[in-house]
C-alpha cells in the first residue's frame, strides 16, 4: 500500500482501477477481496522496472520503518516466538530450516536472516521475472511485470523441489495454500510432522479460518483433524506469540 | 544416449525424426549439432510422465553404471580434482559454495553431494515444469514435458538470484554459456574472482573452445583476457585432471 501510494502521481489511470482504487482510499477489505492472486498483481506492477538491487533497498526502508497501524510494532516483530524456538530447536538437533512463502521472495530475503535466521538461500517464494541486463555499463537484473513463479497451493510442492530438491521431514503452514505443501511432506518415507497454525486469539493476534480472503483455512483444518497431524491454537496454545 | 536407447521401442517416430534417428544410430555429432538447446529438447522428452522419484532412481541407476567409452571411467569419477581442492577451500574458508549449470538440476542433485560435498538446495539448474498430483492416493511429482528454466548464459544470473538470492564472490565456468554469471560476479562491490577453465588438453581430457557446438568459449575468453580475470590452462596448469 505505502509503494502504491508513493507510486500513484505516475499512475493517475489507478484513481479509477480496482485494486488500486481501493488501495489508495484505504478501502483495504475492497482491495483484497480478489485473494492472494489480486494481491500478486498489485505487488508485480508497483514494481517492476525495478532493478533487484533497488528493489532491496525499497524493502530494508520499509521493513526498518514502517509500523502496524494496530499493534503499533515493525512488522518484522510481529513474527511467532514459538516458530522462531521451533526453528532454534531444530537446528539445534542437525536440521537445515527453510522458509516456504506464498509471499514475494525478494521481499523476504532482505530481512528472513535477521529475524528467523534463514539465510537468502533457503528461501522459497513467489517472484516475478527478471532480465539481466547492462545499465551504464553495470550488469543488472530488472524486475518484469511478469509472474514467474507461485508459490502457493500445488505450487508449493512444486517450490520444494525446484529450490531445494528433498522432501521436508517436517512441514508447518497455517492456511490451505499450506495443505499440498503438507500432503507432500506426508507422503515421505520415515517419520513426517505435519503441524498447522491455527489464528485462533482476536486479542492478541488474529482469529480467521474457513471464511478469510486470505489465509483462508478450510480444507486444511478438516485434512488435518482426519489425519491427525497437530493443529495449534494459538490461543490456547501459546504463552507469548510476539518476541 | 542410454535412455533414448531405453524408450525407442516406445517410440518409432523416433527412427526418422532427429536429434532422435542420430542418437540411435550413435552419430553424436548429428545428434548434438544443435546445441545444448536440442540436447534439453531430448531431455525434456525422454523423461516426461515420470514422477520425480522414478527419475531419481534413474539417474542413481545410471550414474553409477554408467561409463564413459574413451576413459572407461564413471561418469561421476570424471570431474576435476583442482575444483574439488578449490571447493574445499572455499568452504574450509567460510564460503558456501553451489553449482550453477546449464545442466538439468534433477539429473544433478542425486550425486552432487557425494561427489562435490554440495548438497541438492545449493544448486542451480536447469528444469522441466512438474505437477502435483495424486496417483493412488501417493502425493507425486509428475515430470512435464515443457521447459521451466534453462540455467544457461543470461539465464544464469537470474537462475543464481532467484534460486540463492545473492551474488557470488567467486564465480568459476568453463564456456560463454557462464559469460554473463562472471559478469554478473563482476559487477558486485568489494572483491571479487572470476575463472575460466580453458579445456586444452587433447590427451588427459579434451581440447576445444571457440569452435565447439557444447560448450563453446569464445566471446568469454576474450572478455577475460579484455578483463584481467583468471583463465586456467588445463594442459600446462593442473597437474592432475581427475581425482
Amino acid at each position: 500500500m505505502d509503494r502504491v501510494k508513493e507510486m500513484s502521481d505516475d499512475h493517475p489511470e489507478w484513481q479509477t482501477e480496482q485494486p488500486f482504487k481501493a488501495l489508495l482510499e484505504g478501502d483495504v477489505k475492497t482491495a483484497l477481496a480478489g485473494g492472494e492472486e489480486a494481491l500478486l498483481e498489485i505487488i508485480m506492477s508497483s514494481h517492476s522496472g525495478m532493478t533487484t538491487k533497488e528493489f532491496e533497498q525499497t524493502v530494508k526502508d520499509w521493513i526498518n520503518s514502517a509500523r502496524h497501524p494496530k499493534t503499533g510494532k515493525l512488522y518484522k516483530e510481529m513474527v511467532y516466538q514459538p516458530m522462531l524456538e521451533v526453528l532454534n530447536y531444530l537446528r539445534e538437533n542437525g536440521f537445515k530450516t527453510f522458509i516456504v512463502s506464498g509471499g514475494g521472495i525478494d521481499f523476504m530475503r532482505p530481512w528472513t536472516e535477521e529475524v528467523y535466521g534463514i539465510p537468502p538461500d533457503q528461501l522459497v517464494g513467489s517472484s516475478g521475472k527478471v532480465k539481466f541486463e547492462f545499465i551504464d555499463g553495470q550488469p543488472v537484473l530488472l524486475k518484469l511485470p511478469e509472474i514467474n513463479f507461485i508459490d502457493d497451493k500445488e505450487g508449493k510442492p512444486v517450490g520444494i523441489h525446484q529450490f531445494i530438491g528433498k522432501k521436508p521431514i517436517a512441514a508447518f503452514g497455517n492456511s490451505d495454500g499450506d495443505l499440498a505443501m503438507l500432503q507432500w511432506t506426508a507422503g515421505g518415507e520415515g517419520k513426517q510432522l505435519m503441524v498447522y497454525i491455527h489464528h485462533t486469539d482476536t486479542e492478541r493476534e488474529w482469529a480467521y479460518d474457513r471464511e478469510s480472503h486470505i489465509g483462508k483455512l478450510d480444507k486444511g483444518l478438516d485434512e488435518a483433524h482426519e489425519k491427525g497431524w497437530t493443529v495449534v491454537d494459538m490461543k490456547n496454545d501459546w504463552k507469548v506469540i510476539y518476541p
